[in-house]
This record gives structure tokens, C-alpha cells and sequence, in this order.
């Protein structure tokens, strides 16, 4: 998906949710709004939106001189979802069905985005993930799919949301689990730092995109990451920053995990914005 | 009011609105989205938010080469308007409060701006403004300022909401009544043609402001509506643009009647984004 003249006012908003935070000086916020509106009346449009994304931030730090401004943001959210951790594995051990209750917590937990314009009630909204209609759920093929994989690669995305994948991936039977984080810190992304800190390597091996992109952007991705994806029998892509980067790509076995977040990605999808989606990618007869 | 860092997505949000439309052709969009974020990274943040909508709509007749780009969605907005004009009289006909429900209507008709983010449901929006809560209402004092008063200056806002203007206007005994409009095309806002086409002149001398901003720009204004605007016993102000620009001005009977559409102004004023505005301004003892 190309950057849409929607992504512009979108862009510059989410500059300012930052520039409203205690994290960039208040002597910094105009000249920051200035730096990212330059460069969104000169940037390339025919980048995928975390392509864009990816430079509009490397600006940010940049302008900062703060090699990752979401620091705090990411460890409150992390610290947040590890204080439920215990309660959410009650919520497993007393379903009927502790995958699809597992893989709601997983989709719920994609609501914290400190990057998308659509902001939640966190805690509120992962529990109405439990009982929530799915807007399209092909996820009876995404169990087969696992049932039969000897290796996952699971894609993930925020900080916080990370609690929860690790307690979807506990309802895996996959010999080979592969966890990818981003190549460096970027908005509220998942990185090293923070899958080791609430545990996956624990249940999969840890591996980047080689990209500090706010989602898959296959071209900026290393060869090793387009060789796990590749060679995986199932691919899992949390939220809307991989989606928009890998919707295009062929995989037999590729799934989307995400809540909509704006209008263009969820009419894209053929639902509203905000909805709960599993979403089988294209395979290469598709593409 | 200065111009806010609110005011830049929200600015270039409302520029977007109007590349979706047929009045931008397609292969005019990019630019216009680019042209616009170069003037935001460039301009003046200390010009109050309709000052800097006068530079960038400025800029947009300029680029689109075309002097008045909302033209047919003025007349559309005032035909509507007219179409229920018969309706709206029959309300204050069988009104026990003519003049309460009047003034309701010209709140409720302020809901139709298309230069505002916040969009709305107009004809339910004007109906639900018969019986809705005012945030803030200081129309006991406006209703007994009109009373003593021989002149009243009526400045309006945007096409369609002035069918309900003349209206309320008709509810008025004042001796001298003047209603106000943009000196030149500047988005849906009310201009000379427009107050012509829906019969102000019957009720009230036509003046302008001499300025082409989407709201009062003190500094901007000819100096003959500067003294009309001192020399009036009653001055009405109609919307959130007006405000922007009169709400440090001081006069002895100065009235804002508007809807807040933005989290800014709406709290400047103590209320929430939403809501049904009637605030007596400032006099000259508390500016």
C-alpha cells in the first residue's frame, strides 16, 4: 500500500501526540512540527506508510537527539500487560476454547499503538476482545495451517501487545518458533530489549526485520528476515504497520492479525475502522 | 487566540477534505497537499487560527487558479437551508419562546462548516438543537441587551446556517440592525451574493468586513467595520472563526453564539467539543 494523501494530516498528528508529551522539550515542539511538516510536503509518496513512517521518525530522533523517545512509553506498557499476565492465563486455563480466547487477547492487545490516530481504552477494550464478532476470521485455516507446520515465523508489533503473543504462542504445537522484532526502536515497536523482557525467548527464537521501519517493509527487510519468511510453514503478521507492508507479498500459509485502525487500511480489508480481523494473505497464485 | 500546534493536522486535514472533492482535479492533489504542508512548516504561529486560514485558503484559489472553490457547495448548503425555511417558521409560529427557539436554530445551524473537522448529521443536528442543554448560556442578558439597543451589528459565519440567522434576526425589535459577511470568497463562509440570494437585506443593511479570513481578524478588518463593530449597542457573533478573533476584543454587549468544533476552543471557553455556546464577551475592564 502506497502512502494516500490521508496519511499526511495523520503523519503530522501523531507528531504532535508526541510533541504532547513530556518527552520532547518544550522549546523543541514547534521547530519539530516544522521539521515534519517540511518533510511531508517534499516526501516520497509512493513509499507503503511504515516505509514513510520509517524516515519521519528517524527525523524525530534525530531532531531530539533521543535514539529512542518511546523508551518509557514501551516499559510502562510492557510493565502494564505483565501485571495482567497472571490473570489472562486464568482466562486460558478456564476456556472451552484457550486458543481462540488467546488469539482475542492477541488481537485486543494490538489497541496499543501510541503511532495510530485511533486511541482505546486499553484495558477496556481487551476485554471486549473476548467476546467480540470478528469482522472476517479465517482463523479455522490458520488452525489447520499450524496443525500441520513444523515452523511459525510470528511478526510482531507493539510493545505491550508482546504479553499477550507470547501467551498466543504457548497454544502452538510448532516445533520451530521464530519471534521477529524490529531492527531498532521505532514509535512503541517491539525490539530485542523488549521480547526478552517479558520472556518470549522462552518460546521462540528472536529475530529481526533488520529494519527500523514501523512494520515489515519488505524492501528495507534483511535477507536473513526474507529467508525466515520464506522458508516458514506459517507466517503470523500482527497489526496494521506489517499488514500494510506484506499485504502484497505471497506466502502459502500467511495470516493478518490486526485491529483496523484507520478508514483506508479497513476499507481495504472490506470492514470499519476498528474491527477485529484474521486475514489470510495472498498466495502466489494471488499476487 | 494564536494559532495552536493543534491547528496543523487540523489544517491540513480540512485541505484534504476539499482534494477529495470534485472541486480539486485529480491530478492537482499531491501538489495542493504538498504546497499546503510547505506553508505549515514555514508560517506564522503567532497569527490567530482564521488569520492563517485566510494565507492557506489564499494559497489554495491561487494554485487551483479558481477564486471562490466552495461556490456550489455554499449554494448547496443555502438551498437546503431554504427548502426548510418554511419549516423552521412554522416552529417559531407555534413557539412559546419565538425568540429562544430562534436563536436555538442559529446555534444549531452552525453545525454546517466544512472547513471544521468536526463534521455532523446537519438537519438532526439543527432538530436536536430545539431542546439541547446550552454548555453556557448568557442569552438572559443578550435577550435584555437587545432590548434597550437602537443598533445591532450580526456578524455571520457560514452559507446555510444564515437562512437561520435571518430568522432569529426577525425575532429582534432593533431599530438599526447590520449583519456582517466576509469581504471575499473564503471557504463555506457567508459572503455579500450569499446574504443577497437567501434575503438578508430585508432585515438588515449588509456590510462586510473587508477581510477575506474565515472570521474576524481584528487587525485585518477595514476600519469601517471596526467602527461599526465599536459604535453598535449589541454585537452577535456567530461561530467558532468569529471567536477566534473577537474573543479579546472588548465591547460592552458582545455575544458569541456558536457550536465548539475544536478540543482547543472548547476548553478555552470551559466546555466540552460539542457543545452549544452562548458567552457574553469581554468588556472593557477585563481585557
Amino acid at each position: 500500500m502506497n502512502t494516500q494523501l490521508e496519511c499526511l494530516p495523520c503523519a503530522l498528528g501523531s507528531t504532535l501526540r508526541l510533541v504532547r508529551t513530556d518527552i520532547v522539550p518544550p522549546h523543541m515542539r514547534v521547530q519539530l512540527m516544522r521539521r515534519i511538516s517540511a518533510f511531508l510536503a517534499e516526501a516520497d509518496y509512493s513509499l507503503s506508510p511504515p516505509a514513510l513512517g520509517r524516515e519521519i521518525h528517524r527525523l524525530i530522533r534525530a531532531e531530539l537527539g533521543n535514539p529512542d523517545p518511546y523508551r518509557e512509553i514501551k516499559a510502562h506498557f510492557n510493565g502494564l500487560m505483565l501485571d495482567h499476565e497472571a490473570g489472562f492465563r486464568e482466562l486460558l486455563t478456564s476456556s472451552s476454547d484457550p486458543f481462540d480466547t488467546a488469539m482475542r487477547l492477541a488481537i485486543g492487545g494490538n489497541v496499543i499503538d501510541f503511532g495510530a490516530r485511533y486511541q482505546f481504552d486499553v484495558m477496556e477494550t481487551i476485554r471486549g476482545a473476548l467476546d467480540v464478532e470478528l469482522a472476517l476470521d479465517d482463523s479455522p485455516s490458520l488452525r489447520e495451517a499450524l496443525e500441520a507446520a513444523r515452523s511459525l515465523l510470528y511478526i510482531g508489533d507493539n510493545c505491550g501487545e508482546i504479553v499477550m503473543d507470547k501467551l498466543f504462542l504457548g497454544q502452538m504445537a510448532v516445533p520451530e518458533r521464530r519471534f521477529v522484532v524490529r531492527g531498532g526502536p521505532i514509535i512503541n515497536d517491539v525490539t530485542i530489549g523488549d521480547a526478552l523482557a517479558i520472556g518470549i525467548d522462552e518460546l521462540a527464537e528472536i529475530v529481526t526485520t533488520g529494519d527500523d521501519s514501523p512494520g515489515v517493509v519488505w524492501e528495507n527487510s534483511s535477507e536473513d528476515f526474507r529467508r525466515q519468511f520464506h522458508r516458514a510453514d506459517v507466517v503470523i503478521s500482527k497489526g496494521q504497520g506489517n499488514f500494510e507492508g506484506l499485504m502484497d507479498v505471497a506466502h502459502p500459509n500467511l495470516y493478518f492479525l490486526l485491529m483496523t485502525k484507520c478508514d483506508l487500511v479497513a476499507a481495504s480489508i472490506g470492514t470499519e475502522k476498528g474491527s477485529y480481523v484474521v486475514k489470510k494473505g495472498k498466495s502466489a497464485e494471488d499476487v
